[in-house]
């Protein structure tokens, strides 16, 4: 089953305290699109400029990723610098230049409105809404989103949020969404506004799956004793998650526990290395053989 | 299968934004032994002074907690004064008066001697050592520490490291006692200090438990919604943990890891309530319920 993945690509800077590298491959659907496909065929909406480089088009290909829903306006991408400080816990923006990213106005494909699995990766909500509404027969919509959208878009997050079966986000995000300093607490609320399902994702922590009916699901993260980039963590996630869950087909809660630990193993492969570099070289075989041990890690009964 | 708990025994008044209380039951040893009381017969090494309070006493016996190696002094109980930030998760010491525990020098009834399961609470690491070279034929013994003793005592803390079978420790002492800020760095190069296992809590986001022949497990905590006093949390989970493990004689890394479970339970209970109120009342039915719900959470395959 087709996954459609909406959301940005970028060229990246990242800078973190061991190292620095430019014109990277980043952007929410780029991460998206690419952890998905290593579950089945994939659906990438998108905007970039005249100078996106070949490079990175070609591992969209190599992946098997469809982008008729690609578009290429005159102009420069979408372009965003950032640094990590020691730890690669925080991080700071440098720089934002959203050159034809501010014209974009996602139209898919008239097959794609047929698409059952849904990806709208961090966007405005706005934008996010208008590819919605282009879409027929959905099965399971997933919205990612981000601290900027519910500082500047809430009105139009809270609009969203009523027509999705789920949202993403990270601790913070879902503290700054509710106002509640509990993730508990928080992870509930957001229900409230929409959603049947919620995830809060941790980083390091793991992840919490919430059902609006009151399943609970909380899962650690794969440790890792080195991390080489963060940048695009949460949207392998989201990527790996809707392509694992449209792959297997299965939307009861289990199945969803299911698909939630494969975003969580393919985002600890993408840490590994900078932008999407370790993907690239990824297999299916190598994200079994790190299910297995992750499986031993948690079990105790 | 009796376990020796030793640490500290105290009155605390304790602030958080939402209350304040005055003269509670408070000290690792007190947590502790009351925790690990859930699943055996405990023996309680500690000080007082001669303003213990008689309820105080009432709840060990309560408990069926051996107070033969509970001292009284002349003098007055050691005493500890906190308040708690907004959201519980950090916390200032407001004061603290040692009185009698300055004079505390534990000395072992001769039976106690032969306890196999000893769990060295949070005090002092030459008081630790002290209790350790007392004891003649253990099968586990962990040690619980603090950001005082590695800031203060850390040759005392490295040398007691040798003799012990397991450090228990939360997420940002781990770091501070190995300089690592990758959290699965520093809990293994802890093991390089001597201990075969290590614990590193993370107080809501679980616990990691490492084995020096690299066994792993991580675990995440029991959702609450409703925190009021996380005072203790560690203490009731390093008591729980050796409680369960007494009972179960099952020292290989499941049955390690079984104990884990126990512990983070326990602690879930008791920051439930301010001091130990909420284990005052606390039932095994109520940890196996909760422990199914907790199995539940966790389960994904």
């Amino acid at each position: 089953m087709s996954v459609l993945v909406v959301g940005s690509i970028a060229l990246d800077d990242v800078k973190t305290p061991a190292a620095e590298h430019k014109d990277l491959l980043g952007g929410s659907a780029s991460y998206a699109a690419v952890a998905a496909s290593f579950y089945g065929p994939v659906r990438l909406v998108g905007v970039v400029g005249e100078d996106f480089p070949p490079e990175h088009r070609a591992l969209f290909d190599e992946r098997k990723i469809d982008t008729a829903g690609l578009e290429v306006l005159p102009g420069k991408t979408f372009r965003w610098s950032g640094e990590y400080e020691e730890n690669l816990n925080n991080r700071k923006t440098l720089s934002i230049a959203l050159n034809v990213f501010e014209k974009f106005q996602p139209k898919l494909p008239t097959a794609w409105k047929q698409s059952e699995y849904v990806l709208l990766g961090n966007i405005a909500p706005s934008l996010q809404m208008q590819v919605l509404k282009q879409m027929e027969h959905t099965k399971f919509v997933v919205a990612d989103t981000m601290d900027l959208w519910i500082n500047l878009a809430k009105p139009d997050l809270l609009e969203l949020l009523k027509r999705v079966d789920m949202l993403i986000l990270n601790d913070s995000e879902a503290k700054l969404l509710t106002g509640e300093g509990n993730l508990i607490r928080a992870g509930r609320a957001i229900l409230g506004f929409g959603p049947r399902y919620v995830i809060v994702k941790k980083g390091e922590h793991g992840a919490l799956l919430f059902d609006a009916q009151g399943g609970f699901f909380s899962t650690s993260a794969y440790p890792l004793e080195v991390i080489h980039d963060p940048t695009g963590a949460g949207d392998c996630f989201a990527g790996a998650f809707i392509g694992a869950l449209a792959a297997a087909g299965d939307l009861s809660f289990a199945g969803l526990k299911k698909a939630v630990v494969q975003g969580t193993l393919v985002a600890s492969f993408n840490v590994e290395e900078f932008s999407l570099r370790r993907l690239q070289t990824l297999t299916r075989a190598e994200i079994q053989e790190r299910e297995g041990a992750f499986l031993k890690h948690l079990t105790f009964s």
